[in-house]
C-alpha cells in the first residue's frame, strides 16, 4: 500500500503521529492527543530550525530541546527515532546503534524500554531532561539558556565562537498554569534571554474538560508583562507559519520568545480530536485506523515508517546538523590551540569532572569555643571551592546575605541582564523555579548551586526530587536549619524537613556539626557527581571542635563516624548532627566524668552512612549497644533506624515557637542536660 | 511633650509606625521598614474601608484582612491594638480584654507573646490567617473571597443578605514573585472575584537589594492578562488616593482588583529609608529616634500612644463596625426565623461543627475478592458524606476524573464565574494555590477539600504545612499513591511521600487498605476538626476484605489495629497499609498454613496510632514480639519505629519504573512472597 500524503513533509509529520498513536495504543496507556497535535511543531524545530546533529546528540554546541509537557513523550521518541539519533553515553561517546529503536517504541511504557511514560534523562541520547511534573521542563530550559549566555560570555573570544545555541521548549496549558513556570518566565524575561523560545500548545483542553473551566488568561499579555516577545501561530499544521515565528524569535535580540500555537488535540482522529477524550487515554484501534486514514496512511499497518521519511530527515536536520557540528569541532580545535587554559577548563566540564586542585584552598578551621554558624563556615568553604572551579555558579532566592551564598572573590561578578559573565545569580523569591533552573545549569555541564532557607525546601521539593532522579550534582545550600531560626517563629522553623529531605532517594542531606565538618561535607558533596546534595546549615553559632581531641572531620566522608570514644564497650552511644552535636559532646563529657563509658557519634549525613559496609556501620554502632540517645532539633523519624527500639531521642515533637533561639531551645528541652538525663534512664 | 503631627489622621498613622519600630527594636529582631511604609494603607483599610467591628472580630459578616507579607507583622499588631480589637476564642466568644495588648507588643517575638515573628492564626483575634511563607496569604485570600461568593449564592435570600463582605490582602514583591501567588491570582481572575482586593507594596527593595536585581515585570500588565482590574496609587502616604482606589475596587463588579501602591520602605528613617537596610533588621535606637522626630513624635518615648489616637479609631472603624455588625445581627435574627433549616446549617458552620446525621450515608462495602481501587471507594464515601454536609466543598487540580473527587449528587453543581453556588471547584493545574485556597475556605468556616496525585504533594507542601500549623481540617484527597501508578513512571510514582507527609506534625496521613477502611478513615478525618488529613489512595484495585473473618474496619479510628490474629503469642507480626495490606494478609495465611502463629496489623494512620495509650500500642505490637515484617510500596523510614531493630521491611529503596503496575510490583519484589520469605528469615 502506498502512502497517499501529498508531500514528504506532511508524510514525515504524519509518521510521527502514527508512531505515537501506535505506541500508546500498544501500551494501552499514555497520551496520544498532544503528539498528534504537535507533530508539525517538533518537525519544524528539528528539521528546519535547530542546529542538531543526530549523529552527535551530546555535541556541546547543539540547540537544546525540552519537551516540558512530558506526557507527550511519544512526540519526542518518534522524532528522535525518525531523525536517526545515535545512541551515546551521557558524555556523548557512541555506544552503537540508535538512541531510540523502533523496538523501544514498540515497548513504550514497559519495564526496560528507554521509552518510559515520561522522558527520563540519560535513558536515551536526545532526552535533554526528565519531564513530566508540569512546569519542570520550562524551568530547566531557563537554566539551559542562562548556561549558554554564561558560557558564551566567559569562553567565546572575538574570533572563536564556541557557544551560540538556542533552547526550545514545548509546553502545555498545564505547564503554564503551574507557578514554577511563571517564576521561570519572570526570570527569563528579566534576564532578557533572547536564546530561549517556548512554544505553547494552546489547545483549550485539559483532563477535566475545556480550559474554560479554570483557565481564561490572556497568556500573551501576561508574558508581555514579564518582558517576553509574544508571537502567535494560528494553526499548528502551518509549518510555514512556524518557520516565520521561529525566524522572528531568532531575529529578536533582547527578549525571550513565546510562540502561542493554536492546535487541535488528537488532530486527525475524527471522533476524538478536540476533546479531552484524546488527552490521557488511548484512542482505541478503530479510531487509530480512522486517524491513519485521514492522514492517508495505511490503516492497518502498525509502527509503519513510510519509505523516504528517514531520508527526508537525513537530508534536512541530518545534513545541517552534521555541518554545524563539524564547524564547531573545527572551532574547538582552534580554541584548544589558542586558549589552552580555558580549553582545559571546558574539557573538564564536558567530561563532568572537577578541575585539578579544586579542593586546594578548602580551609581548616581552628578550634574555637565560641565557634561560628555553619552558614558562615559554608560561605567560606563555598568561596574556597568555587574559586578553583571556574564553572561553578549559583545564587539565592533573594537571601544571599542570609545564606552567605555570594561568591566574593575577585572576578566572581554578578549575572545580570547587562552582564552574563558573572557567577552570582539572582533568582528572586522564586524557590521552585530556582531549583529547576539550577538543574538546567547542571544539565548544561555547570556545577550549579542554589540557596534559600531550609524551611522553603517545601517550595522546591519538586525540583530537588528531579535533581535526584536525573542524577545531577545540584547543590542546595539551606540555612536557618531548625528552631535556631528563633524569632521568625513556627512558619520559618524547619522541624520535619531533615526527615522529609532524607526521605528523597539519592539526595545526600548533610548537616555538619562544626566548621571543619562543613569543609568535609562540601568535599564529599563535590566529589559525588551523580547525586544532588543538600547542605543544611545553622543560623546560630556552635563551637569549632578541637580536632586534636576529637576524631578528624574527614569522618564526614563516611556519613557518620566516632567523634569521641571510651575504653571498651560503651555504656551508651550519643549521636547528633549540626548545631546539636556539641550538646551530645557536652553531655558525653558530663557522663564520662560521672563514670559512664560514652561514645559520641557524629552523623552529618545519614544517607552516606547507610551506604557504608555493614561492618563499618556495626563498628560505629555496635548492635549489642542498644542504649543510644540521639539529639537533633527536628523530628525523630529518620533517627529511628539508628537509635533502635531501645533508643531515646531529644528533639522536636511539634511545630516551633517565636522567641530568641536560645530560649526556644530551652523551651523545648533540647540541650545537653536532656541528653544526659536520657542516657541515665 | 505634645505630639506635633498636623492632624489626627497623620498622628494615628505615625503611631502605628512608632509602635512597630519600638517593638522591632526592643526585640532586636524583625522587619521595621514595611510597617513604616504601609501604616497609611492599614490605616485606610481599617479606618475608612472595611466593615470591621473590633468588638466582634469574628463576626461572620466582617470584611477580611490578610497581611500576606507576614514579616511586617507589627503593622497588623499595632493596628489591631490601636483600633481596640477585643480578645475572643476562635469561635468569637469574648475572653475578656484586648486581643493585642500593649504588653504583648512590648514582648514582640518573645516566647509566650501572641505577637509572634509572623502572624499566627488563633494566637489573637483579628489574625485571620498565619502568614510568613511568602505567597501563602494571598492564596488564602482567594479562598476567603470564594467562600464569600459561595455563601452569598447559597444562603442570601432576596430579602436577607447575610454575606456581602470583601477580602483585602496586603502583599509584597516577595509574595508576587512566588509562583503560588500567580496561580492564586489566575484563579481569582478566572472566577471574576470582584470581592477581592490585593494591595501591592511596590517599594523596589528586597533582601538582596533593589528589585532590579531580579524583578522587572510590568506587574499591572501581567495582572490585566490574568483578568484583574489594576489601579495605581503613586504615594502610600496619600490616604485620599487610597480612598479613591478602594472606592474604585468597590465599584468594580466583574474582576478582582490589584492596587499597586508605591511606597518607601522605612519611611521617615532619614538614613535607612528606601534601602534594604530597613527591611529585615532593626534600625537601631538612634535611627528610631530620628524617625520619630521626622514624624513629630517624642523621640525618646517608647511604645507611645498619643492621646486621641485610640479615640480616633473608636470614632471611625469602631462606630462604623459596631453599626455594621449590629445590622448583621438584625438580619441574622430575621434569617433564623425565616429560614430555620438554612440557619441551622450556618449555625453548625459558625460553631465549627458537623450537621446532625452527617455520617448516616457512609456506605458499608461487601466483601469482594476483586475489590476496587481506594480512589473509587473514596469517591463513593466522599459523596455520601458531602451530601449531608451542605458546607463541604472542594475540587481538584484538573484531575477530578482521576481523583474521583467530583461531587455527583443532585444539586452539587459547579463553582464557575457564572455560578457561585456550585460545590465542585476547578483549581486548574495549580496545586500550591489549591492548598492555600482550600485553607482559605476552611478559615471561612467551610469544610474544604482538594485533590491531586499524591506525588504532587511536593508542589503544595507549603500549604499542607500551614493547614497543620493553623489547625484547619483541610482534607487532601491524594490518589495514585505508589508505584501502582504504573506506566507514568518514576516522576509520577510517589516513593518517599508517605514518609514525607507523615513527617509533617499534626497532619494525619491515612492510607486505607480496602473500601471499608476508606469509609472509616473518612469518618476519622471528618471528626477531627482541628487537624488536616491526607487521604492517600490507590489507582489500582485491592480486595474488599470479608469483615466477618477479619476485625471490623472501625479499628481505623485508632490508626492501627489487629486485623487478624493467632492463638497466644505470635511468632511474627505482619504489618501493612493501603494496597499492600492484602499482601500481608496473603502471606499471613500461607505462614499460618505452614504452622506459624501470625498476627496481621493494619496501619492506615500511623499518626493516630502513635497518639493512642501506650497500653493499646503494646497490645497491638507487644514489645516482646520483635519478629516483625512491614510491607508498603514506599520507603522504610516511617516504619522503623514500628518494626523495631529486628524488623524487616518490604518496600522501595529507589525511584520507581515505567511499566504496567503489576509488573512494576514484581520488578521491585513487593508481594506476599517477599513478606513470607522475610517472616521466615
Amino acid at each position: 500500500m502506498t502512502a497517499t500524503s501529498t508531500d514528504i513533509q506532511t508524510l514525515a509529520i504524519d509518521t510521527i503521529r502514527a508512531l505515537s498513536m501506535d505506541a500508546v495504543q500498544t501500551a494501552n496507556s499514555g497520551h496520544p492527543g498532544t503528539p498528534m497535535a504537535l507533530a508539525p511543531v517538533a518537525y519544524q524545530l528539528f528539521q528546519n530550525a535547530m542546529d542538531y546533529d543526530p549523529a552527535k546528540p551530546h555535541w556541546p554546541g547543539r540547540d537544546r530541546f525540552v519537551l516540558s509537557c512530558g506526557h507527550a513523550s511519544m512526540l519526542l521518541y518518534s522524532t528522535l527515532h525518525l531523525i536517526g539519533t545515535k545512541a551515546t553515553d551521557i558524555h556523548g561517546n557512541p555506544t552503537g546503534g540508535e538512541s531510540i529503536t523502533l523496538d523501544s517504541i514498540k515497548k513504550f511504557r514497559q519495564i526496560g524500554s528507554v521509552c518510559a511514560g515520561h522522558p527520563e534523562y540519560a535513558e536515551a541520547a536526545g532526552i535533554e531532561t526528565t519531564t513530566g511534573p508540569l512546569g519542570a521542563g520550562v524551568s530547566n530550559s531557563v537554566g539551559m539558556a542562562m548556561a549558554e549566555k554564561w558560557l558564551a560570555a566567559n569562553y567565546n573570544t572575538d574570533d572563536l565562537t564556541l557557544f551560540n545555541y538556542n533552547t526550545y521548549a514545548i509546553c502545555s496549558d498545564g505547564d503554564l498554569m503551574e507557578g514554577i513556570a511563571t517564576e521561570a518566565a519572570s526570570v527569563a524575561g528579566h534576564l532578557k534571554l533572547d536564546n530561549l523560545c517556548w512554544l505553547y500548545d494552546d489547545n483549550n483542553i485539559t483532563i477535566e474538560g475545556d480550559t474554560d473551566l479554570a483557565f481564561s488568561e490572556d497568556i500573551g499579555m501576561k508574558f508581555e508583562g514579564m518582558g517576553w516577545n509574544v508571537l502567535k501561530v494560528d494553526n499548528a499544521n502551518d509549518v510555514e507559519a512556524l518557520n516565520k515565528a521561529v525566524a522572528a524569535f531568532k531575529a529578536c535580540s533582547d527578549k525571550p520568545t513565546l510562540v502561542i500555537v493554536k492546535s487541535i488535540i488528537g488532530y486527525g482522529a475524527p471522533n476524538k480530536q478536540n476533546t479531552h477524550g484524546a488527552h490521557g487515554a488511548p484512542l482505541g484501534w478503530d479510531e487509530v485506523a480512522l486517524a491513519k486514514k485521514s492522514y492517508g496512511l495505511p490503516e492497518d499497518e502498525k509502527f509503519y515508517v513510510p519509505a523516504g521519511v528517514k531520508e527526508h530527515f537525513a537530508d534536512g536536520v541530518g545534513k545541517r546538523g552534521a555541518a554545524a557540528s563539524a564547524a564547531w569541532e573545527d572551532v574547538w580545535t582552534k580554541y584548544q590551540a589558542a586558549e589552552p587554559a580555558k580549553a582545559a577548563e571546558l574539557q573538564a566540564m564536558f567530561d563532568g569532572k572537577l578541575p585539578q586542585g579544586w579542593d586546594k584552598d578548602i580551609p581548616v578551621f581552628e578550634a574555637d569555643a565560641k565557634g561560628d554558624a555553619t552558614r558562615n563556615s559554608s560561605g567560606k568553604v563555598l568561596n574556597a571551592i568555587a574559586k578553583n572551579i571556574p564553572f561553578m555558579i549559583g545564587g539565592s532566592a533573594d537571601l544571599a546575605p542570609s545564606n552567605k551564598s555570594d561568591l566574593k572573590f575577585e572576578g566572581a561578578g554578578e549575572f545580570l541582564p547587562t552582564s552574563y559573565d558573572g557567577r552570582n545569580l539572582h533568582f528572586g523569591i522564586r524557590e521552585h523555579a530556582m531549583s529547576g533552573i539550577t538543574n538546567g545549569l547542571c544539565l548544561s555541564g555547570l556545577r550549579g548551586y542554589c540557596a534559600t532557607f531550609f524551611v522553603f525546601t517545601d517550595y522546591m521539593r519538586g525540583g530537588m526530587r528531579l535533581s535526584s532522579i536525573m542524577h545531577q550534582p545540584t547543590l542546595y545550600i539551606l540555612t536557618h536549619d531548625s528552631i535556631g531560626v528563633g524569632e521568625d517563629g513556627p512558619t520559618h522553623q524547619p522541624i520535619e524537613h531533615l526527615t522529609a529531605c532524607r526521605a528523597i532517594p539519592g539526595l545526600n542531606v548533610y548537616r555538619p556539626g562544626d566548621a571543619n565538618e562543613v569543609a568535609e561535607c562540601y568535599r564529599s558533596a563535590m566529589m559525588i557527581s551523580d547525586h544532588p546534595a543538600a547542605m543544611v546549615l545553622s543560623r546560630q553559632n556552635m563551637p569549632t571542635m578541637d580536632r586534636t581531641k576529637f576524631a578528624p572531620a574527614s569522618g564526614c566522608l563516611k556519613g557518620g563516624y566516632i567523634l569521641s570514644d571510651c575504653e571498651g564497650t560503651p555504656d551508651v552511644i550519643l549521636m547528633g548532627s549540626g548545631s546539636e552535636l556539641y550538646m551530645a559532646v557536652d553531655a558525653g563529657e558530663k557522663l564520662t566524668a560521672a563514670g559512664k563509658k560514652v561514645r559520641v557519634v557524629s552523623m552529618p549525613c545519614m544517607d552516606i552512612f547507610a551506604q557504608q559496609d555493614q561492618s563499618y556501620i556495626d563498628e560505629v554502632l555496635p548492635p549489642a549497644v542498644t542504649n543510644r540517645v540521639a539529639i537533633e532539633a527536628g523530628i525523630q523519624m529518620s533517627w529511628d533506624r539508628w537509635i533502635g527500639s531501645n533508643g531515646k531521642f531529644i528533639g522536636m515533637h511539634s511545630f516551633g515557637a517565636s522567641g530568641p533561639f536560645d530560649q526556644v531551645y530551652e523551651h523545648f528541652g533540647i540541650n545537653a542536660a536532656s541528653v544526659e538525663k536520657a542516657a541515665n534512664c
